[in-house]
């Protein structure tokens, strides 16, 4: 069995981890979301509803657009794969780093992908020259608003200058918001929610998930929305009928109506984020700019570790990703991302006290080197 | 939204409605398997394990294969959608009437499809004469053992001749027994269980679910064995990593082992099926042989519906499943079945009193057309 590529959450290969790849709201799962999965199990004995009418009806009233623009999927991932194998573009156009599955979708179903590296200097941001260099037929670009792993929001200006591009130069464009629930207000004044320009744009696909900010990343669930309602139907023929299971139909029914949670973790999250990145950076790394929940870095003692060998202790020290991993700690190894290398890291944005735990093992590994450069 | 199929199991379009339209065990879920989905909702803030690595080891054992043979699905239908993307086939070849989504798949990867038709004059039982006549450039062929709608295990003899010529042949054959946990002992004795040839065969893949017997179809959970390893790493990457819920892969590992479980329903489902099949008959309905938890019969009363009218009654007397409905009964009605056409239904065998209830509505449709053919 080929797995194609490492995420984060491999909490499976690991023993008593405490787990900081995976970008889950540290508050967990709202109790209502967790009382209707479970009161959900009784019900599983019929079928799922296949036009999950209940569901949708409670999203497009979050969402405050039409029913029928809505698509539900088990997980936002699933829906990248049917969007692929319905629309089936021959050329699309990534900024990279960005979310693996992206391009494993499109390259399943024949699609040719083509990376725009974004740039460290500008802290991995979507910036106006992405437009430039877009590629000679072109007809399908996925962009993360906010983008994982770097944790950027696309700016208001270029994110407009992007639809108006995508709209005359008919190139589907796909805004990827699974964490946009994470900004705060004053994040969200300086983007701009797909969902407004959906109407308007029949070649405009929102993609959104209740795993991240709900922590319900095990039930399965996300869901698109998209004026093109041929579209949507091409996309259900590539899919079975039944595909949103009733737990996760129950549970996300329940998150649909928890909009104050959302406001709250946001909040929250963006004081332990500034707290956990300033403390990051007094001991030496480098950390990118983030609006979510986690926070994208890069290890200046990297290169050291390669080259220097064995550690004072036992073991081989080899790299950030293991030195935690010894002392308890999962956190993503962002080398596996296109348009990044070795000595790249994300980790999530957890509790004060979980975050200063993690803080304890990044400043030991830090030391360790100030030492050895020191000597 | 368009619906491209009426299935069995739509409770969402009434209220308190007695379902004998999807075919569940009458049994219900497990106490175990309830027990288990209901535990891991917890669990659910964290990812899926994409190689669902506890579960494939409970179900390889359960199947006497190898690990690397087994694939999963959200359900069984998933895992046709995902073998239609990855096999890309280019000719199949249905006998019909047979699951719905066979069709669906199939067409929806660009397949073009050939139908069969069982012939109602042997119980719409595979026979020989199917291998006959099987189309100049077919490539693949899906079998239902046993059959849905029609209940109908296929014999050893017409398998063996199967298996045979699509080895010969170099046809892909998937056999679906998502119901043959269904069979007594003897009824199993008949046939052939496709895992029994899968090693040496890696054009044959078999389909399993866990859907009908453990009662568990709002879960979502279906399985695949094959030999063929490079087109099940073809499957995996035409899907999403994280297609099994949590709540899925720990309740059909607590399922795999309920097989004492399968054994009971198996020959308590005989026995309420064929007490249901001999009323019936006496009524005057036209009901098929059977080895499973359904059976398809035909309404022999159907044609006078159509142009008789109106019934004593001060409601339309349309039809058989329209009469059922109005007396709180959910019947599947299969004239949308290719193969099959108006006044061809299939009930769901449950227990001896929920059959006696289902059987007085039977019976007063009968009566009404026995009077009205005396007046």
């Amino acid at each position: 069995m080929i797995m194609h590529h490492k995420h984060g959450g491999d909490i499976y290969s690991y023993r008593q981890i405490q787990d900081f790849s995976a970008n889950i709201n540290e508050l967990g799962m709202p109790e209502s979301v967790k009382k209707a999965a479970e009161k959900a199990v009784t019900a599983c004995v019929h079928y799922p509803d296949p036009e999950y009418r209940s569901l949708r009806s409670a999203l497009a009233r979050r969402e405050k657009v039409e029913e029928k623009m809505m698509i539900c999927g088990n997980g936002a991932a699933e829906l990248m794969f049917a969007l692929a194998a319905a629309r089936r573009p021959s050329r699309a156009f990534l900024a990279v780093p960005s979310f693996f599955e992206y391009e494993q979708a499109l390259s399943a179903f024949g699609c040719e992908v083509h990376h725009y590296p974004l740039k460290e200097s500008c802290g991995f941001a979507v910036t106006g020259d992405f437009l430039e260099a877009v590629p000679e037929g072109t007809d399908m670009m996925i962009i993360g608003n906010p983008n994982n792993p770097t944790g950027q929001i696309v700016s208001r200006d270029v994110l407009e200058k992007l639809l108006s591009f995508c709209g005359q130069h008919h190139v589907f464009l796909v805004l990827d918001e699974s964490f946009f629930d994470f900004l705060t207000e004053e994040d969200q004044r300086q983007t701009l929610a797909g969902v407004s320009a959906v109407s308007e744009q029949p070649d405009l696909f929102v993609l959104k998930s209740f795993t991240k900010m709900y922590a319900m990343p095990g039930l399965r669930f996300g869901y698109g929305i998209c004026s093109n309602c041929d579209l949507l139907d091409r996309m259900r023929e590539v899919m079975q009928p039944w595909n949103v299971s009733i737990p996760a139909q129950m549970a996300a029914e329940a998150a649909a109506s928890e909009t104050e949670f959302a406001r709250i973790s946001a909040l929250r999250t963006a004081q332990n984020r500034s707290e956990m990145k300033r403390q990051m950076e007094t001991c030496g790394y480098q950390v990118y700019e983030s609006s979510v929940n986690f926070l994208l870095f890069r290890d200046p003692y990297a290169i050291d570790a390669a080259t220097e060998g064995q550690d004072t202790g036992n073991q081989p020290r080899s790299d950030l990703h293991d030195f935690c991993l010894r002392h308890g700690y999962l956190i993503r190894d962002c080398s596996n991302f296109p348009g990044l290398s070795k000595g790249y890291y994300r980790i999530c944005v957890r509790s004060r006290e979980e975050n200063e735990a993690l803080l304890a093992v990044l400043q030991d590994w830090a030391k360790l080197h100030q030492r050895s450069a020191a000597q």
